[in-house]
């Protein structure tokens, strides 16, 4: 039987109807006015969505990954030197990108399950007296791990250090779901995809890049040319693009966001807070913990769930594709087994969440898991229906 | 913000995904061979769902109300007589337009809650020596009071009484959900709706009629043109139909139907009968009761719930609709207030269930009625994932 | 191959894809207020379109034949009489429909390619002067012929003749295309369907009904459920529908008159006068006629193009579809063979009315009619790129 | 007014139906066996278009131009020579991206018109004696000037020339609609994009490499990351893809080429030479030329006009789009201005080709240029009626 469970995998995200609908498109000439009359409002639109005060926001065919890659090849030269903590399968990913691509990467280690050590970057840019850290890698929010790092704390710590390094933020599953704050964080390179907060496909790296960081641009020396920002910006001015755009993706996205801003950009916050609350309510009445080590930690986009010693959160992920047709996250890298992840962004309600709580339990009573079925289930609906009045109360 | 909460309305059910694609499509010329090649599958696909072995299906641009009508305008004259009993709002509504249509209705007074009362029937049918009755009408699924009627004990009834009454049922809400038997339970005229078990949205009436019923077109004077079984008949046999046809539905149906044997009609039946069990577990473990009065009557696709003394079922679904976008039905006629229902057919998982019966639980609470969150939800849990293993080992 | 090529049939017509969007919707609950915010704008905007000032607006899960069934059986009793001309099929229709009901039909016959003949209409009225006659039947637009019959004159026929009928219009393939005045004409009821004007799949009878016809529903004894007006203005009075509604059409339905009023509806008419007047330019360059005798009786929304002596406009049908995968209409009845009709309604273009008609141009040549390939797209040519231009010039 | 116009611009191509249905899917987890599922057909597909017989497909979420950039960053190092003909604006493109990567650029500039000069490029390839130049890069269908370029002729001038290196072809607008033979003509790497022949939307970089071009990926030092082979490879033999992978575009190609494959590729390479001589028959009939120099070079997926004297085809693309809302190509570069580019690749069918056609002469005759209306629509009438009967005909 083909299923409508929804997904719980933290990304891709369940996609709206409209939002659907609105990518799918039939064919439209992109280098007709039409497309620039499509095209603008989605740039404005993600202007807002990053509270971005100037600067440019650019759109690539491609993923967060390529957003990653184009956000150092736009700004930095073979050699450049880039500080970055390493806390989780995604830094550790952006990392690894930096070296492929001739970047020198201090690389600040720490535990999965912490964010970013704001005083060991703190340090470490007060040490770098030469200046030789071009920028600053920061994960808004780890995926691997459920942790949120606090990038305006980030921002304080780069000031306290007097540095002038670049501040290049992955908010890949963050932007659209959590508050984030580009220029008042003072971030110079944000980078979000297209399949989170944003509720599209996958198929689109979207990105903010401050001023500061469009200046780099003319003394950056690796090579680019699909991803070359210059390109990009010379094309939009003029309505266009340098090469095929994915037009439905960028029609999606407009229409996105403004389903974003029709619920209120901080409604959409509040829900992802509420809807990861219960979760965690769910999780703590199972005798399970977090990966992510203290609360304000905790991300509103995915939970990885540490599993009871002896059991492997990868089964459950398993038996939930395979008999309940419910997709979960694995645990990555050093917590592969020991956590299974749970995604509660994008388009989701109280009632689809609590629909995926209900598999996991049943998962872990299959497995032989200690769990009494109901009970985190029980927890989360105690939440969701005494928050929901609240959240009702507050509107009138 | 919009959400892709499932329904439990007794129908329309979800329509899955590839049924609304198949819905979906261009303009065709529905005087091309290409009609008949779309309309021929979805005819012989109802033959097999409806069990038939001779007769014909009549498939009207129409809803189940006009399957009704087009049952006894096709075979009946005013004035002739029918017996029917009546136990909950979709009998009464069939006897209505019996009457308004200018025949006598003997009715068998039932109480909501029971089914069709064999012995009574078979005492009238026994009673009519001089064979007034022109038709017996059953309700084999009855959506108000969630009661499923025994249509083959019905045949034997008639049979023992030795009438030749036609036998008309109303399989809206149970065919393609529940085991049907057109020809094994000599049914005369089988009246289905696409909106229930077929998957699809409202806009068709589907038909099985027995050569006896076909028979009965030549002298029965009820006025019809719309539902004219003869221009139907004519019309099918060149690839055509008498006026245009809802194109996308019939391929849709057609559709429908490849999904429903793909899966099995057996798989079908077993998996709507396992849905149900669980929502049963539910209510019991909420202290409430079917609406049903013995389990033999229990319907495999709507469970009308007996709300506590004291308590209001529409309160229920009004409150599940605005606080949670969840559909529930309400009560209808005799028993509004009494009861809400949870319709559980179509296209549904355990997932989707679970989170309708966590979505009523909330309810309960909220509207302060004697319930343990999760109670329900576990006992549904603990069936559901017994049962589902059940399954999975059956098939190795 | 796939094609993508429009139809030329005379509905169902080419659906703009806003409106399949709107039409493939996922389930909702229709005894929800969801419904009723769906189905009001509906309402309202067919009641624009009819250009009604008073009376009611029903829309019924049907086709135009059930539409026409509807107007009779809500308003007459068996034994009536009404008076209706036949010349074309669809007159043929309405009238064989009336006697199968019962009713008594007064019948001008009328030579195809004419229209309803106003001064017979007015004798036959002005000759009964017991006031039998109930309603006079009139076909807007014969489908059969593309004749277009004078509605404003025949009201002032029967004020002329001082009779009090009703009038009934079959405005099936007129009403969204070609101006229509309900109120303005006196029309007691008019209907419509979803699948020409409206440019929406088959599904939905449409109707407006005037005050006296609406008087008319307490006396009437012709038998009707499904498609009774106080069932349906009951429910509709309470947000709801009788029974289950096709929810996707009606808020395609919507969706498809806020593009006809975005155009606006006279630019609408005015477009399908010029659509039409290309193809009779094309027709006259081929040295052909329509079967609409003079040119007040041209329709806008299809053509019938008589062939030439020896020619069989069937072949043109035929080899169109075959060949070239292009769908055009035959003739019915009495002109079966000696027509090929070109349907010009609905959302359709200059652009895409000249690929019919090259492939006309392309069929006569095959079947070695007597005719140059070219002409008839050029004289098309000339006048859509001069009168383009006109309109452009007059937007300004 | 909205329209269903087609569009005749070089891609991207008009989508059919089914494809779309096919890339408009809701989310699926990318981690899980129904990707590979999915994945591994569409991989299967592109290397039967392709004709590869041994090599790798890598699909990246990109596009032509990242196809290229993906073809080089994983085979080259900074410094390395290429050898390139220049003679249209794409393979302009081409040449500007090796540069931009650091690549040392012989180029070849060749009279825009013509096609690769398979003379000179011996020659270089054999004064090249010291074997400096690593690849040859060819445009096979150069999509500015609508010339097609002797692939199997450049790998028997390599041959005869006695030169190793690799060849690398741009087969963005040629494959999937002109025979393409990767193995038998030595291709190293082919480089094919979703929006051309496969009818999808933008999104997708499709690539066919050799053994011996995956061989050069353990020297290539150019940096990438996104666009990495060895991820892809490695991803792709576990079932997976190194990052979130477009989904939807993966099924659609899928299913595009299943489309390609029921109607036969060699069938559709005739499709497309018919639909592009019918083109080429109405551009003689109006007294004009293609870009392409000599037949031999005709493209059969774009075709580039030359305009009158005194005329500028973009006058004629602006108009096409305001006055008729139909989308042709601009003249690009060397030659803007000088031509219009009529694009007839993809889904598309004689029908539609003609309704280009005609609003073509439309446009110039509004413009005063010297034309008969007709004459072209003519010209390709009498070519596709006849051919489309030989092909008929040949079927039996």
């Amino acid at each position: 039987m083909q299923s409508q469970n929804p997904v719980f995998i933290p990304g891709p995200t369940n996609i709206p109807e409209t939002v659907r609908k609105a990518c799918d498109m039939p064919t439209l000439d992109h280098r007709s006015p039409a497309f620039a009359r499509l095209f603008r409002p989605a740039v404005a639109g993600v202007r807002r969505v990053l509270k971005m005060t100037e600067g440019e926001v650019i759109i690539l065919p491609s993923t967060g990954t390529g957003g990653w890659e184009a956000a150092i090849t736009n700004t930095l030269s073979p050699g450049d030197t880039v500080l970055a903590a390493r806390f989780g399968m995604f830094s550790h990913r952006w990392i690894d990108l930096c070296q492929r691509h001739g970047l020198r990467v201090q690389i600040i280690e720490t535990p999965w399950g912490q964010g970013a050590p704001l005083d060991k970057i703190e340090a470490a840019l007060k040490a770098d007296t030469s200046g030789t850290i071009k920028a600053v890698l920061a994960t808004h929010n780890e995926t691997a791990t459920g942790v949120r790092s606090d990038i305006a704390g980030l921002r304080r710590a780069m000031d306290a250090a007097g540095h002038t390094a670049m501040l290049f933020v992955d908010g890949v599953s963050s932007i659209g779901s959590m508050p984030f704050e580009m220029a008042a964080w003072g971030v110079d390179i944000a980078v979000a995809g297209s399949q989170k907060g944003f509720m599209l496909p996958a198929g689109l790296a979207i990105l903010g890049v401050s001023p500061k960081a469009l200046a780099a641009m003319d003394t950056a020396t690796l090579p680019r040319t699909f991803f070359d920002f210059r390109d990009m910006l010379k094309s939009y001015a003029a309505g266009g693009f340098p090469y095929t755009p994915p037009v439905g993706l960028i029609a999606g996205l407009a229409r996105a966001i403004e389903m974003l801003e029709d619920e209120g950009l901080d409604a959409v916050y509040a829900r992802h807070h509420r809807l990861a609350e219960g979760v965690r309510r769910a999780v703590a009445a199972w005798g399970m913990k977090p990966c992510a080590v203290t609360p304000d930690l905790y991300s509103d986009t995915v939970t990885a769930v540490l599993v009871p010693e002896g059991c492997n959160g990868t089964d459950l992920v398993t038996l939930a594709a395979q008999k309940y047709g419910v997709a979960f996250g694995v645990g990555l890298g050093e917590v592969a087994g020991r956590v299974f992840r749970i995604g509660h962004l994008g388009m989701l309600t109280d009632v689809m969440v609590l629909s995926g709580l209900a598999t996991a339990e049943m998962c872990m009573a299959d497995l032989g898991w200690p769990i009494t079925l109901g009970s985190g289930v029980a927890a989360a609906q105690e939440y969701y229906r005494g928050s929901a009045v609240a959240m009702a109360m507050a509107a009138e």
